[in-house]
């Protein structure tokens, strides 16, 4: 009996318990002074009345004999398919309902598509990157290439020619940058992935937060995507689903490898190792597409990204580089006077009680940067940049380079 | 990019498209005839009132802005997992919350599980079986051995001296055979697992159904078995839970390999590619663990139990041999006049229209077999008794071989 070894090559994650373990030690010092989360990755506004209203008849129907509903044997009830398929119309997307697989969200998805591919695949993932695309990578032993975000092109890389790589992930809006590709950036990601014969996961599990009309909002607003990439998309943020669970994945039915359609392979694997999504958060998805539950969602995103804005108005007026912000629920800041990632962590929490996430816990790349999220409350988020003005301010003086 | 080719030697499952296929040619042919089908593997009565309460509660919270819940960070709530350790307490069996993994489903995590251990490793597996045992592994690429269930050995087959196997699959109650392992024949498999070093995945899904009290209802109750054993479940036989997704997994502290613990690994495992079950679920399913849930779902099973046993009183007084029906929801039986499998189907359904599963579609054993399931309505298991009782008389007679 041998365990699968290349789960001891994996870094173990000591991001967010690092994090934790400092604010404890803070709290401790200062009992008296509060602490303003802005690395929270998380929403916070409850679920809108419309999934709430859905959810609850769903429950109603699961107590009565005939409306009871057991296994669904279809990868998502057709209702909910076709209110994707809706929602991807209004973009100008057409899929068929046998292109959509319900999930229970992005994250198992992006790390379980990897089952259809072989191992001998190269992947090639941004740095900095959600550490999810790297470790389940890892886990199946493939070889992995790093394309680098850096502030020269504004954390949005594009292909190398020098590295071929099979698969390969973007994710736009991005985690945890907030920088968002445009369409002529897309389009060269198709032509290198069709050329290469490569395949493209894409993650728009942030595409509700684009504001800018110009930019795409799914992979299959470019030409020739639906012949290399897969899409992952989640309701997480979208509504609020984050400890609902429900997103789908789009695996248009002219993406062929070896001969094989990977929509059969993929909806093998599903047939063989998931079981669906529960009817009760089906329906709750498909209240989000309603008419009702746009409008009520929109609310609710217009409010984070009205968080955002107020972080990025900050940043912009201090004249702290930063990418996302304004079509993205993150906030990716370079940190004044070159200081290191975990040395503005200290800074920030120990001058301002301010917490945020160190860019070095999402790869090599995002050492000097940091990350704000805009998942606050409204008046944490004002309370904190009326800190962080001030704080900036001494600490650009302090260092002498206040301009 | 090569796609993962061991996906290719997969057969495609027909069982079921083959079964619906021959049922809808009867129905167009015999449009008065109306057709009674014991081959449904999914439960049928509505969830019971108290999971149905605390689902509704539940989905109220997370309306609320003091009560939404999002993340589940630890693979299950405390609460969750404290009423499965109470569940045990009650068998005898004592785990820590911290062994339980809370999952969307039994069949999910017998799949997902294979990640935390080398392709290399050799896999012994029941024949007939539950097909996403061998499904799962041949996606792995993995070598496997079976083991023969026959009429010899009641379907419980004890290990082979001459196979060495690493992981071995057990199903108790049986799906397909309903047939139960004792304790002294968990015992020998226990055994087997520790001189060698194997893993045993211990499928524990109709456990709920065993009545008699010598019999094993988790793996956990034989010594030993926390350093070889990881056991799954689920709520979807148990409370009806198919369509409402929760079951778990026990991943003991002592399970070490390679000098590392499992647990650790899975726990790794499920963090990087899986996020949790929806609150509003993780409540419906604390509800089953209550004093009245229990109740409430004792009649549930029990009303499951009375169909099983009317198809066993049936096949004993015509003298059918078969398995399971006492202690499981499926009866499986010797097709009469040693005919095949499919022979039997059709026989079946085009005299009696009764429609069950033919046991050559759960393996090569199982040819010459034949399911039966418990979950239909009364009405429609009596009706089908009766006319299975006269058709086997017609038909045991007309081979000439009527006792």
């Amino acid at each position: 009996m041998k365990i699968n070894d290349n789960y001891l090559k994996l870094q173990d994650s000591y991001l967010f318990a690092r994090i934790a373990q400092k604010v404890k030690e803070y709290t401790a010092a200062n009992p008296g002074k509060d602490v303003i989360r802005l690395g929270i990755g998380d929403v916070t506004l409850p679920l809108v009345p419309a999934v709430i209203e859905a959810m609850r008849r769903a429950v109603s129907e699961m107590g009565g004999a005939d409306t009871f509903r057991g296994y669904d044997d279809n990868h998502g009830y057709d209702f909910l398919k076709q209110a994707v398929c809706g929602y991807y119309a209004g973009k100008g997307v057409n899929l068929c309902a046998g292109e959509v697989f319900i999930s229970d969200g992005a994250k198992s998805d992006l790390g379980n598509i990897l089952d259809i591919f072989s191992a001998d695949n190269s992947v090639l993932i941004p740095d900095p990157v959600y550490p999810v695309y790297v470790d389940t990578n890892i886990m199946a032993g493939r070889k992995i290439f790093y394309m680098n975000g850096n502030e020269g092109n504004g954390f949005l890389p594009l292909p190398d020619k020098n590295i071929r790589a099979d698969i390969i992930y973007l994710c736009s809006p991005n985690n945890p940058t907030g920088a968002v590709y445009d369409r002529k950036q897309l389009e060269v990601w198709v032509k290198y992935a069709l050329e290469h014969g490569a395949v493209l996961l894409f993650d728009s599990a942030y595409e509700i937060f684009v504001q800018d009309g110009r930019l795409p909002t799914s992979i299959y607003q470019i030409d020739g995507a639906r012949k290399c990439a897969i899409e992952f998309c989640s309701l997480s943020k979208t509504a609020g689903f984050t400890g609902v669970r429900c997103g789908y994945t789009v695996v248009p039915h002219e993406l062929i490898r070896n001969k094989t359609p990977l929509n059969r392979l993929w909806l093998r694997r599903q047939a063989t190792k998931f079981n669906g999504v529960p009817y009760i958060v089906q329906r709750g998805a498909q209240a989000v597409f309603t008419d009702d539950g746009l409008t009520q969602i929109k609310s609710n995103i217009d409010y984070y990204l009205e968080n955002a804005r107020l972080i990025a108005d900050t940043l912009a007026e201090l004249g702290i580089w930063f990418t996302g912000g304004r079509n993205a629920p993150y906030i990716w800041l370079k940190c004044p006077d070159d200081r290191s990632s975990w040395e503005f962590f200290d800074y920030l929490l120990e001058n301002a009680g301010i917490v945020g996430t160190p860019g070095a816990g999402f790869g090599a790349n995002g050492e000097g940067f940091f990350r704000l999220t805009a998942f606050g409350s409204r008046k944490d988020v004002t309370a904190a940049m009326y800190r962080f003005r001030a704080i900036i301010c001494n600490y650009l003086e302090l260092f002498k380079k206040h301009t």
